[in-house]
C-alpha cells in the first residue's frame, strides 16, 4: 500500500480536522475515525470526529466514541480541514451543505466522485482500518491499545472477524500486530458479537420462522408489527439477511424489512460468484458482488416471487460454488 | 513455545508411524494428525493417520481426509511408533486395547496422566495445532498448501475463528503465515460454518422456539421427536450451546439434549469469569471455565429446576462481568 507522500505532508501541515464518516456508521467507518483523531492528536493537532448519525449502541465500547459529534453547532466549517473517511463523497456523510477549508479522502471503496484536495483510495483494502493502520506508523506516531482496539473493530467488521473473501494474510498479520499492541480479540468479539438485546433475539426467533427455500434461494422477512410485538426497530435487523447463508445448499438469501405498507427493504447476501448488485442495479439499489440492497413496493407475495424469476435466472448463468 | 530435543529426534529416528487422535474428533484433532503425517511423509516416512470415529461430514474439506483410517484391521500396532495428537491417553483415542512399540503424546490439553515415551504438553496453547506449525519448521519441511489449510482449520475452530479468550498475537501471526501458505481464510470458514444441512437449520429453529431465560441464565432443548421431524442426530447440535451467548444479558447457557427417556446431555456455556465447569463435575461430568457438559436423569422440568438452583448460586458468587 502506497501512502500519497502529499496526504503525509497534509497531516503534518494543518492543524484543525474535522473527520467525517458516512452515515449510518458501522466498525469501521467509526473505528478508523477514533483512531486517526487519536493519531492526530498525539502529533498536537486539534480534532473533531463526526458522524450525522451518532453512535449505535454496539459500538459504545471503542475507546473515544463518547467524543463523536453528531451536530455541527458551533464550529466554523470554513476554519476545518475535513477528512472524510470510509466514503468519498459529502453526501454519503450527510455533510453536503457545509464548506471546508481544505478536503483530503480515505477511503477502500470503489468510486467515480472526484471529491477532495487529496484523495486516497484503495479499492483492495480490506478496510479503511487496513490503511489508516500504516498511515499511524508513517506519521511516526507510536500505536496505543486504544487506537488498536479501534482499528481492531475496524478490520473485524469488515472482514466477518476474518471469514470473508478479503481476508489475506497481510490482514491477519495486521490484526497480530493489534493484538500484541493491546487490542484484546476476545473482548472486541464480544463486544461485537455478544450485544444483542432480548428483544433482537425474539425478532430473530420470528425472523427464522418465515424463512421459505426455493430455488436454492432463502426467503426470509420481518414486519413492523414484529417490531412492535418485541420491542425492536429497523436497526436490530441487521446482519439477519446473512444468517441463511449457514446453510449449504443455499446460494442467495433475500430478507424484506417492512418499511410502509407494501414497501420493502430487500437486501441480498450472496456466495461466491455471485453477483446480487446486478439484481439491486434493476431496481436502482447499490452493493457489491455478495451484498446489496434496494426498495421494492409490492405486497410481499407479489414482490417475492417478482425477485426469485429475477435471482433464479442470476443463479442458472452462475457458476457452481 | 520449546519443542522437546527428544521429540525432534524420536521423530527423525523412527520410521512407521501410527497417528491416533481423539474420539468424536474436531478440527483441532484432524487437522494437526493430518498436517503432521504430511510433514513426515515428506522426511520420507510412512504415517497411518486413525480415529475411531472417522470424519465429521463437514470436516470433509480437510485435504488428505480420505486416508484417514478408522479401523485397525491388517495393522500391526507392534511395528508401529504411536504419537497421540489433541489427547493424552490411548483411552480417549479409543486405542487402549493396543500395544505399540513407542509412544509420544503432543497435546495442549492439562492432564494428569503420565502415558507416553515422550511428552510435549502445552495447556497454555490455544491447539494443537498451534504446536505442530513450529513443530513442522523444526522439522525442516515446507509448509504445503495442504499442511496449511489443515493447520488453519485446526487452529480455526478452537479458538472460535479469533473470537475466544485463547486468541493471542501470536495465534494470529500464525494465522497470518497460513494464509500467506496458501490456506484461504474464506474458504475454510465456509467449509467449517457454512454447510450445515437445511433439517439441522430446522432443528436450530425448533430449539430458539424453546428458549427461556431466567436469572441471565438461557435454558434450551431438543428432544428426541425433533430430531425424527427434521431427519437430525445428536451430532446435529453442536454449537447449539453457544448460540444463546449472543445476547447480552446472558451470562450462562444451558443446553439439554434429549439422550434417552428422562435422561439429557446438558452442555453448559459461560461468559468471563462463571466456572461451569464446577457444576459439571457435581454430576461427575468434565470440561473447561466457559464450556463443561455431563448427564442429567430427570424430567426435564426437574432438571432445569434443580440446574438453574445451582447455576444461579455460581452467578451469585462470580463477579459481574
Amino acid at each position: 500500500m502506497n501512502i500519497p507522500p502529499d496526504l503525509i505532508a497534509f497531516l503534518r501541515e494543518n492543524d484543525n480536522f474535522f473527520i467525517a464518516t458516512h452515515i449510518n456508521p458501522e466498525g469501521d467507518a467509526l473505528g478508523s475515525s477514533l483512531a486517526l483523531s487519536m493519531a492526530l492528536n498525539a502529533m498536537g493537532k486539534r480534532t473533531v470526529v463526526y458522524d450525522r448519525d451518532g453512535v449505535p449502541e454496539f459500538y459504545r465500547f471503542l475507546p473515544g466514541h463518547e467524543a463523536i459529534r453528531h451536530s455541527c453547532s458551533g464550529l466554523q466549517p470554513s476554519d476545518l480541514t475535513l477528512l472524510l473517511l470510509d466514503c468519498n463523497t459529502p453526501k454519503r456523510a450527510g455533510i453536503e451543505g457545509f464548506s471546508f477549508r481544505k478536503c483530503a479522502v480515505i477511503d477502500h471503496h470503489e468510486t467515480e466522485s472526484d471529491f477532495g484536495d487529496i484523495r486516497w483510495i484503495e479499492p483492495k483494502a480490506a478496510a479503511t482500518g487496513m490503511m489508516i493502520f500504516p498511515l499511524i506508523r508513517e506519521l511516526g506516531v507510536g500505536m496505543t491499545r486504544e487506537m488498536a482496539i479501534n482499528l481492531y473493530a475496524a478490520i473485524a467488521i469488515d472482514t466477518g472477524t476474518f471469514r470473508f473473501g478479503n481476508t489475506t494474510g497481510e490482514v491477519l498479520r495486521v490484526a497480530a500486530e493489534l493484538a500484541e499492541a493491546g487490542a484484546s480479540p476476545s473482548f472486541i468479539s464480544a463486544g461485537l458479537y455478544e450485544t444483542w438485546s432480548e428483544g433482537r433475539f425474539n425478532l430473530l426467533r420470528l425472523a427464522l420462522q418465515t424463512l421459505e427455500i426455493r430455488n436454492k434461494i432463502a426467503f426470509s422477512f420481518v414486519t413492523r408489527e414484529m417490531f412492535g410485538r418485541t420491542g425492536t426497530g429497523p436497526e436490530d435487523t441487521e446482519n439477519f439477511s446473512s444468517f441463511p447463508r449457514i446453510i449449504k445448499d443455499i446460494r442467495i438469501s433475500a430478507f424484506f424489512r417492512e418499511s410502509d405498507d407494501d414497501y420493502w427493504k430487500v437486501s441480498l447476501r450472496s456466495k461466491g460468484d455471485i453477483n446480487v448488485a446486478e439484481v439491486a442495479a434493476l431496481y436502482q439499489g447499490g452493493g457489491h458482488k455478495n451484498a446489496a440492497g434496494f426498495f421494492m413496493k409490492a405486497p410481499l407475495k407479489t414482490a417475492k416471487e417478482e425477485l426469485l424469476k429475477k435471482l433464479s435466472e442470476l443463479t442458472e448463468r452462475a457458476p457452481r460454488d
